[in-house]
């Protein structure tokens, strides 16, 4: 049994480094709290807060004004910055923020929807666009991808077996020398394969499609 | 191919006389907006809100105190009466209010959680058992389940072929002469497997358990 850790991603943010800037102050130190299971990838202490004219009036705050803020709505700050800012949302989140955000994969931004405001410490942005809902997907390291004879891009089904479990079909796998063997999903899908808080499941090798 | 038509239930109630006639005050006749896929019964129009000292904090509104309303955190009501209050919330619901659920068959009560308060026009009710996540299942009537070989309480699966498609395992089947062939799941699990508002699925009958 080829077996895989998995991680339930919740809510996130990448920014670039233009909107940091603006959102924390130019030059602004990050503090790390988790070193995340991809090389190079951390989880900042310090957190963002999303908003749209929605969840605003849904949290009972006032009416909407670009530089106000409701205190909560908070999303995770993901680093090292990226070349466009991302925003993962789950399905809940997103129909909770009114927004129609696509199932892509992470890095895929092309014709998706934004509508949202962040708001920092120091300053607010307007997103444009950025904002997916992320497609699961296995991490894997190029040697290990070859081993198990997987391209990137294949599709494998992934099995959680717990009382609420399920099996993922579609899976991704995408390889990178300096990937972990690890599985993302988010907290709908953490949530729908009872393990909310992460877990464990079996690789289900199906042909290349 | 054995087809089933899924249903997604958000969040609801059902209330006991006794805590509806507090809530909304003794013999209201509360108005149905919609006929539900099971026999004789309803979503009422009137909607009740949940509070919990966690969600009250979260929205921002001020500290909790019992009979306070912060007029959000909404739950449909569905009727018609029953013997015992039970309110069915998704794991991410669950969350937001701060109580560990269990995942339980709906009528299933005992050594559940209560822990918030429930808030009506009339009145306020403090739930000290009855909050569930409600375990996936098919509702069949007696007929059909003896013409598919299905007895009352077997598990089977059943495939949701989407892009963001699962194999939803230990589905429980529950049969009475009067359900109807539908399948009911949570929020979560609509939307990890790629139909937040409902769609198909295909049963896959394994041997009984």
């Amino acid at each position: 049994m080829l077996t895989i850790p998995i991680e339930v991603s919740a809510r996130h943010i990448h920014l670039s480094q233009k909107h940091a800037d603006i959102l924390f102050g130019t030059g602004y130190e990050f503090t790390t709290v988790k070193e995340l299971s991809q090389k190079e990838q951390y989880a900042y202490q310090e957190k963002i807060e999303i908003q749209t004219e929605q969840s605003f009036a849904k949290a009972g705050c006032e009416a909407f004004t670009f530089g106000k803020t409701c205190d909560h709505n908070l999303i995770r700050y993901l680093g090292p910055f990226r070349e466009q800012t991302q925003i993962e949302l789950s399905w809940a989140d997103a129909y909770l923020l009114g927004i129609q955000a696509p199932i892509k994969l992470s890095g895929d931004l092309e014709d998706t929807p934004g509508g949202l405001i962040l708001i920092g410490p120091k300053g607010q942005v307007r997103i444009d666009t950025g904002v997916i809902v992320a497609q699961r997907h296995i991490h894997c390291n190029t040697d290990k991808a070859q081993k198990l004879g997987l391209a990137h891009g294949q599709e494998v089904s992934v099995r959680v077996a717990e009382q609420r479990g399920v099996i993922f079909e579609h899976v991704i796998i995408r390889t990178h020398p300096t990937f972990q063997w690890h599985m993302h999903i988010d907290t709908d899908e953490g949530n729908a394969s009872g393990i909310p808080m992460g877990g464990e499941g079996e690789v289900i090798i199906t042909k290349p499609t």
